[in-house]
């Protein structure tokens, strides 16, 4: 019973975070006629659709590779209970650095704000890997080789933390990336086979 | 367990969701005489409760459609886990097209912006229908007629995408239109057989 | 299955409400001596923190109703679908009187308003009754005496009513009759026997 | 069904109130060059940051005993649900005084209010314990020595209560004091043998 609690406990953090996003967009005060109104919409309220829209699948990145991780563990002990609340303090942050990036899209202080959280939670994320592998609590096949697939776990941190330097040069640059590794990354991990084979239920 | 636990997650999304639509009315700032305050009062709010319980009925419409798609589904994969990701992600926005929608009632511009993000994510659902029947995941009986399944489906948003050049003849005539589609549309389709006879549990 | 994830999804709109209803509380801003911060605090929080705790319990006490209600019921049918989604919108609104009262808890205005979305609220859920029974899907008991059934369950929602004539006279009246009906309420219904017995599940 | 429900509505509220906890964290309007934008990110969000992660896992601590005491609950009564439903309203609560404290970290008045809100969540959870042990509704060994149960999950709403007058002498040490609690507490519960041997589910 506990891991389940845990589990529906995880997914309301995860439903509430990603919907409260929303609440990052700014209701502009319309003024004028048609035209300087849609002027007015476009400069406002695109940059905070671009964050939304990339903080919304970023949580549901973070969901998607949660949900699979929980599946295939064997048991639970305390010490993934804790990890897990770590965790989940930093995925229930990612409104935060999603509401100053909409506000301030060319500015690196709010690019890095956001890649910092965003890496920062991925790194929760392998320690959890790290912490069921040290417990013998995933399945054989990667008990087997447990350094390549907690590696592999952050690639995706990683390349969030390499975009904060190239963020420093530009910040459209940075986000540009973020888009790429949104886009990209899913489908590399699927043709190199670090995904496993989908079940279909 | 995938399926189940990606139907709470949505279920959780639209929950939130139609719950955040709470604050999209203002809070009034009552002052003068009590004539004066509930003149304030009628005039400030009853925009914000139109556009309140319009975006209510659109979000829970929304999530009838897919509490009945998610029953009938007979399988899950990931094609179809990405298309509800992003039919969420604009379920979750709809509070702020919401938000502007009672803030200016009368403009061509905020109706335009609620249409828009209704007909998205009405496209988004169909999408996750069309995805189904390509991979044979519905009963038998849909799957016999694949083309007109999803042509009904694609209806509602079809009407909201129509408000939008009434709405640039006049917002309101728009948004009668949207209250139309909201209380006869159910009972249209359920006159001409296109909900599935209910079971009753 | 349908009944079940309806009952899901106005838990979780119950949860997401009741909790909403923080958001009502204004943050002070403290300033000067610890003395005057005092005083400010008190002004200002009191007035709020009262509006809450009664938020939270009217919300509560709807939730324990439809928990009740929803476990009897032997069936679930479309008509019962919509009634149900218009009590939520009805209890989704409670944060926006709520709001209104805290900021302004001696003024008619505020009082009237909150006793009217609670009222509408208790109607809808006398009207869930009412299709429960006119379907024959309550439980025989019930069924028997249908219009003592129902009557009874208007008990709440009439003293709301009754407290609006009472606003008028004095808003703090009104609230003090809030108070009685949620401290006093559960006990005369219970000594009445209008309460099932407790199985103690 | 009674128990699952509550409990279910039970983890929305935890996962609600922990999750609008980043709702208190203000976002900054950047101005001026790249280093006076750090600087005042770094003034203005350092507090609101480490009041974010104290509320974080004050609330998942208190949701950890809820889920270890309705684990091991035997049976439900009327007065349990009536104690959990005050118990919730005070946990709602917290990213009230958690926003306070944010805002203003040095001053006493933020430093006892959320003291005092944490405690009465502490007391409104000890008096659950109690009314358990009342009725025969925990296991046997709890039952043995119920004062001695009780008075244990009375220590950590003590240790708050007793934060309210260092606060007077010092915000930060009484702050100090609390980010104590929250690290050695659980150790020292466990290493007393305060804590259920953990059943690895």
């Amino acid at each position: 019973v506990r891991r389940e609690r845990t589990v529906a406990f995880s997914d309301g953090v995860f439903a509430i975070a990603i919907t409260l996003l929303v609440l990052t967009i700014q209701i502009p005060h319309l003024q004028g006629d048609s035209q300087s109104q849609l002027d007015r919409l476009l400069d406002q309220e695109l940059p905070d659709l671009f964050a939304y829209f990339i903080g919304f699948f970023v949580i549901g990145g973070f969901w998607y590779r949660h949900h699979m991780f929980f599946d295939s563990l064997r048991g639970f002990d305390r010490r993934l209970l804790l990890a897990n609340m770590v965790f989940l303090s930093l995925i229930a942050l990612i409104p935060f650095p999603t509401a100053v990036l909409g506000d301030h899209l060319g500015l690196t202080v709010s690019v890095v704000m956001f890649a910092v959280v965003v890496a920062l939670a991925g790194i929760a994320d392998a320690v959890m890997l790290w912490l069921a592998l040290d417990r013998d609590l995933l399945p054989l096949e990667e008990e087997a080789r447990p350094r390549r697939y907690v590696a592999r776990s952050l690639l995706i941190p990683g390349l969030f933390l390499l975009s904060i330097p190239v963020g420093f040069a530009s910040a459209s640059a940075a986000e540009w990336m973020w888009i790429g590794v949104l886009l990209i990354g899913p489908r590399v991990a699927a043709r190199l086979g670090w995904v496993r084979p989908w079940a279909g239920r």
